[in-house]
């Protein structure tokens, strides 16, 4: 799994960070991604949704674990939503 | 799996949510839930990954299928936003 996690903010494109998201899938069958706030978390669903449909080609089928984390944004403790996306091996 | 659909709104309280999904995955090891707008994406998130955490007593680790759902609301065509949430075994 990629150490690198994708921060997706509201104003964020979802068909760019699905690219971000389908790359990072390619080459490591996981990605992380992270949101703050209602925008923001609808966008990276979006996303991840797009990404799906992006990795099919490749015998993805991926599915998300998602998880509430805790981070620090300019020194404050933040709650973030965290999905963790993964492949299963596709037909 | 059920063939009721959890809907969930901006205003929707998470907990309660979450209980409605927790108690279709216990008689199901599924359910289904589907937002529209950034507000209820949200919502619906948070009650998912509540959700999660109260069937883990259950031996239930749940991941999601994100997709988009063409839905009708008051005769026009709307996009929402859908999560499949299937349980695995767990530890």
């Amino acid at each position: 799994m990629g150490d690198k996690v994708i921060r997706v903010a509201a104003t964020s494109i979802p068909p760019r960070v699905a690219g971000a998201i389908a790359k990072t899938m390619r080459e490591h069958r996981s990605a992380e991604v992270q949101a703050i706030g209602a925008g923001a978390v609808n966008q990276m669903l979006k996303a991840v949704i797009l990404a799906c449909h992006y990795v099919q080609p490749d015998k993805m089928q991926p599915f998300c674990v998602p998880s509430f984390i805790e981070v620090d944004v300019d020194g404050r403790p933040c709650t973030a939503v965290h999905l963790l996306v993964l492949a299963e091996a596709g037909e």
